[in-house]
């Protein structure tokens, strides 16, 4: 694990995010008021720096290849309240507050359809 | 997106798991009762069947490059309850019965330390 001892990177106190060969790092957003996971996508060493430095969630694009500030076009940012690391710090669980739909289709989160048997159902709101 | 139309993947009924570059795909394990975010880990197309298959979770190691069951050394699986497939069916959100802590540390989640300026600090389970 790049010269960093597992155990302090698991148990120690020390916030060492391990972003993987792509140089990523997986950020969970849940809603801050019902824990709902609102989205999923990935930051780069930059957007999780601009995160931390602005309080609202940046992100790095894999099909874009690029940083963007969530709600930058939608205004539907994510204010950031706090972030939770995981045990190999290579997953971090933002608790936000959003200001909209967290979701580009316009739905409060991502996770909008069930897996019924082969078929996706809408689930309710 | 190899050929399927975005708006069917996004608002369609149809399941189309988009795996990545590398084959994989995001799983987000969540506490049926509580909704907490018990862990992170990513699927492969085996993964993702073996899991529907015998509704219990399996995921795709990437360190250790093999496909495993959650709990097949800890009897701490993951009961499958319902599985929310996201906008870009690149992500899903597992909806489980834990049989006991979800992190190999022994916590009932991986996420049990929050950043508080550049410390972790451990938070009450």
């Amino acid at each position: 694990m790049s010269g960093v001892d597992t155990e302090e990177r698991e148990l120690g106190t020390t916030f060492l995010p391990r972003f993987d060969a792509q140089g990523l790092i997986i950020a969970i957003a849940v809603d801050h008021a019902t824990r709902e996971i609102l989205m999923v996508a990935y930051m780069n060493a930059e957007a999780l720096e601009k995160t931390r430095e602005t309080g609202l969630a940046h992100f790095w694009s894999r099909s874009r290849q690029a940083l963007w500030l969530k709600g930058e076009t939608s205004n539907n940012v994510l204010r950031i309240k706090e972030i939770l690391v995981d045990c190999d710090q290579d997953a971090l669980q933002l608790v936000v507050e959003p200001a909209g739909p967290a979701c580009h289709t316009g739905a409060r989160s991502c996770f909008y359809r069930r897996l019924e048997g082969d078929v996706l159902n809408r689930i309710g709101e």
